[in-house]
């Protein structure tokens, strides 16, 4: 087993290089895995996506992303979980068993937290049946608590377990992300629960680093640049029993402006010394 | 009892006005409580300021802030020790019992959340005495998880009352501040927590918008204008047992940049709107 071989990168990382590209550089690198995004494979055409991966040799760790299902209006409800049907089938066409879902914010006007999330298990009960269908599991991700009005109401481990639970572990897991949370002296024991019911269905890496840019979206640290400890989060995911591959997936304005193959090589080589190498 | 009795205005919210023309415009509009701030303070002179509240017949209802104890270096560790017991003076001084801590952050190079937790509760072991023989309660405010690396690791109500809860509630209790703990499902129960034990020190309100501006500490919004129902909120601190003042605190550079005594206006006017009367 070499250092890469549980080495995932997600396309969002590189994402100034094309898929053909990014195929490329990963077999130049010696990376078998990327976690891609609908809105680039789209692009590039899905089946031409998932013959391009599968002529590379690659293995697809998870698709990003479903989710967005805490609108209160009707149309708008139903064209999200329609839109999250075109997801799973995007998934099992690129030979993904990993949906990763990020379950929307507030809708606008709405200061209940409480009932948003209640209307993501509605969606989830509605979308299970049809993912299972097509072989793919769907992998609740906390979002960090600064995205709770806009982005997610889920914002801990706990509360997306609470979701999760209401399903079978092989329907519905969670997304671990050390970047959403690592400032949660309860994620340990929760990815302790998560991992005795099976339910770590993804792993991803991001640094934290301040201060936060506007819109605190694209401020994601390059592995080994900020607070968190890696090889802590990666003890605690295999301490629970998760063994499965390991994606860093950066959202980072400078990053993007870098050449893409050196950001990649840059980005394997810290996973070696952050990730696996003890200090 | 008028709709303002409970109200109190942080200094902070309308930081373009000098100490007198605050305290001129509190008394226009019939504002009976302010919370202050050392810096401002310090500027105007500490007499000087705790003459003119005295003679305005303000009440102090808290200082912000103390804390900033999670240095590894033994002399920073010291100094910091030692701003502390001026800050019990300065509340004193200033007659009120609260003083409000800000934790502080991760040293440089440390990614350690807990061992800075555990230099906190080694702080307040040493300021607890002098706090107390100064009739000086401490306030340990839990700070939204976006600020946990570089200004305060304590993230949640939780953690706050863990370390309250080491020493007797009369010497440190919580400030419940709804812009750092509103996207907290355990949030209620910990103010219910915190309210039995009767360690709500401060209650304060600001409002989350989006988005959220660079470096993420000036986007507080104006009661109303946000995600947070302030009823809500209100109603668990009441529920708790917390009969005190409910102090407006925003970082804003909008409100900033506008005329003061409209802001303190429209903020006095926001809190009859939104956090009293019922929708």
């Amino acid at each position: 087993m070499t250092d890469l071989a549980r080495f995932s990168i997600n396309q969002m990382t590189v994402k100034q290089l094309s898929l053909p590209e990014l195929a490329d550089s990963c077999g130049q690198l010696g990376v078998s895995q990327v976690g891609l995004w609908r809105e680039p494979v789209r692009e590039y055409g899905l089946e031409a996506t998932a013959k391009l991966v599968r002529d590379a040799g690659l293995t697809v760790t998870s698709l990003c992303r479903g989710g967005f299902f805490t609108a209160i209006d009707p149309e708008e409800r139903a064209r999200a979980l329609d839109d999250n049907r075109r997801a799973v089938d995007e998934a099992a066409t690129l030979g993904t068993d990993t949906l990763v879902l990020v379950s929307g914010g507030l809708p606008p006007g709405s200061r209940d937290l409480r009932a948003a999330r209640e209307r993501i298990a509605d969606a989830l009960t509605e979308l299970v049946p049809y993912a299972e269908d097509h072989g793919v599991r769907l992998a609740i991700e906390p979002l960090h608590p600064m995205y709770a009005s806009d982005r997610c109401v889920v914002s801990t481990l706990t509360q997306a377990l609470d979701l999760a639970e209401r399903f079978p572990a092989h329907q519905v897991g969670v997304t671990v992300d050390t970047y959403h949370i690592w400032w949660d002296d309860q994620a340990p024991a929760q990815i302790a629960r998560a991992g005795a019911g099976g339910r770590i269905h993804a792993f991803q890496l991001a640094d934290w680093i301040t201060p936060l840019p506007e819109g605190v979206l694209n401020g994601r640290g390059q592995i080994g640049d900020g607070a968190i400890d890696m090889r802590e989060w990666r003890g605690y995911v295999e301490a629970a029993g998760y063994t499965g591959p390991i994606e860093v997936e950066l959202f980072n304005e400078e990053l993007w402006a870098r050449d893409g193959r050196e950001v990649l090589a840059e980005t394997a080589a810290r996973f070696v010394a952050h990730v696996l190498k003890k200090s």
